[in-house]
């Protein structure tokens, strides 16, 4: 810690999180009142409330090595607006908890605080509570984010029905690939020690999507423009083909897609050369790229087949169908969740 | 691990949080989709809604040495349910994140589970979400709750006046004595190893209130029979020095309590002499007895003063008259927050 940094505990439990919302403007009518009281209060007259949370844990989700720290709180914010535009919502409110080990100084935490304060501006939610806590060790971040749909405008995961077409928006497997490349420099740069320069040039976009993603407004928004309402609809947090089964599932269908129309940016696919991995395999099963996944009726082939934000890439099937995707040279190849699973990596 | 106990491992994450939801059944009309899908969707039509979050972490909130899972989960929600009936609220819905290490099994999860289910049956709550993580060290819990209150009698703790009469509801002082009381037993259970009893005989009521507490669901209840609306509540959670000068800094009024009317338990007060502590400052500035601190009109005081479940303990002032307490012997002394502070504790 230099001279010119703040020690929590000069300022303690209250005086820290007074510090860190005291400057918070209220931008939802839905806030009648924010931070300061036993509870937060709000108002979502004829709206269908929605619910959210999020639990963050240094060394398990993120890794403060190559994760700025403001970086990660507008993820850590953002995460939890993706899956409120999942169910065809809008984010209203956060809460936020921290628990912060000896090692992090107020600067820091105001670091991570601009970061969820800059998604709220963006995104237009209002932070309405919260908790500050030591920790014994590392970072620890737990955000529920409320939000408001319009009554039976709410997308679940069990709609959708044979012959919907399934869609996804943006592209695939970006931020896996950047998790990867983080990774890569993170090991060369233990071994070069001072001298390391890490190799990031050309690979901004999937470094972005891994370090900042962003959350899809920009498809529910089009999807109203357009006037169609999906079936089902989910963000792809754990993988294309984890969030396909789930889909499955619930709404107890099958799914066909193909695999030359999953959608792939240019970087993810030289990152994939680069380390000799299989791309599609990454594109279906890298976590971390809340896009939109989301079916519609195929009646509304037309209007989707327009979309900017979004492609189809397959069709929901009946059950018996299972879920399956047709790969380039014609096989028929079966989905397997490979998402990942913390509690068995290492 | 005995043989009979599951790895978490073997769920996986999806698993885990499926094997713990199952059996989850809705009670609240305002639950409209709980567990199973991006987020939970609620329904509070002409209502306030409330919500609160708690982020409780082993090594700094308890010790489950002496704390066993079942208790924890319990208190966890309750604490939880404390916050929304301060608010003069009803408590509806919660969710549940928790981070486990390896250290942990499916069993020993289902244990804190059944506490945290147990507290939701009590109180009418529904578990509508949460998230389930390995963790690098230890056990994290953060439940965020929900709850209502009909438009207009959400009780602030803005709302004090001069003059008001101020009230608590049960007794003070408990929950902290029954920790010194864990603590001492568990530093002489490392001295005496498997010879060890602890000596917990007539003590049960202080270990009950830092072990299991309830939320004052019954203060509001009474409240609401007698026709009284307080003008500022709040709950006792880091004693009741601290949450006094919260509601005169947010009502900007000072306060006058009596030393004599402080209500203490028996054990409580037999439990500070043992340990030679100034009794009235463990019931001053002890946290975790989850009792309502509330103002009234002092055109109430028939009614609060035949109050089964509260007392009067002082009244309001004019904010330059300060904080103080009037000694059994007519001194005045000044308030002082002295609660406890995570971030100085070692």
């Amino acid at each position: 810690m230099t001279r010119t940094e703040t020690e929590i505990a000069s300022l303690g439990e209250f005086g820290l999180i007074d510090h860190l919302t005291k400057d918070a403007k209220i931008k939802n009518t839905s806030t009648i009142k924010g931070v300061g009281d036993d509870a937060a209060v709000l108002r979502y007259a004829d709206k269908e409330t929605l619910v959210t949370t999020d639990l963050l844990l240094e060394g398990i989700h993120f890794d403060l090595t190559y994760c700025p720290l403001k970086h990660l709180g507008y993820k850590a914010a953002v995460v939890n607006f993706s899956d409120i535009y999942a169910m065809n919502g809008t984010p209203r409110q956060i809460t936020v908890s921290i628990g912060v080990s000896k090692r992090f100084t107020v600067e820091h935490i105001e670091e991570l605080y601009a970061g969820i304060k800059l998604a709220c501006e963006i995104y237009g939610v209002d932070m309405v509570g919260g908790d500050t806590s030591a920790s014994v060790t590392g970072l620890i971040i737990s955000i529920t984010c409320m939000g408001e749909a319009e009554k039976g405008e709410v997308v679940y995961r069990s709609g959708a029905r044979d012959t919907d077409l399934i869609c996804v928006s943006g592209d695939l497997g970006a931020a896996y690939m950047g998790l990867q490349l983080l990774e890569r420099e993170r090991t060369v740069s233990k071994q070069d020690g001072e001298d390391f320069r890490p190799a990031f040039e050309g690979k901004e976009y999937i470094l972005e999507r891994q370090l900042k993603p962003e959350a899809r407004r920009d498809v529910v928004e089009e999807l109203r423009s357009i006037g169609v309402r999906p079936t089902a609809m989910m963000d792809v947090s754990d993988g294309l083909s984890s969030e396909l089964l789930h889909i499955c599932k619930a709404s107890n269908v099958g799914c066909r897609i193909y695999e030359e129309r999953i959608p792939i940016d240019y970087q993810t696919a030289c990152m994939a050369e680069e380390f000799g991995m299989n791309l599609v395999t990454a594109a279906l099963n890298g976590g971390e790229d809340y896009e939109l996944l989301f079916t519609v009726p195929l009646v509304d082939h037309e209007k989707v087949a327009a979309m900017k934000t979004a492609k189809i890439i397959g069709r929901i099937t009946r059950p018996e169908l299972g879920a399956c995707m047709e790969s380039r040279d014609g096989n028929e190849l079966p989905i397997r969740a490979q998402g990942w699973n913390a509690f068995t990596e290492e």
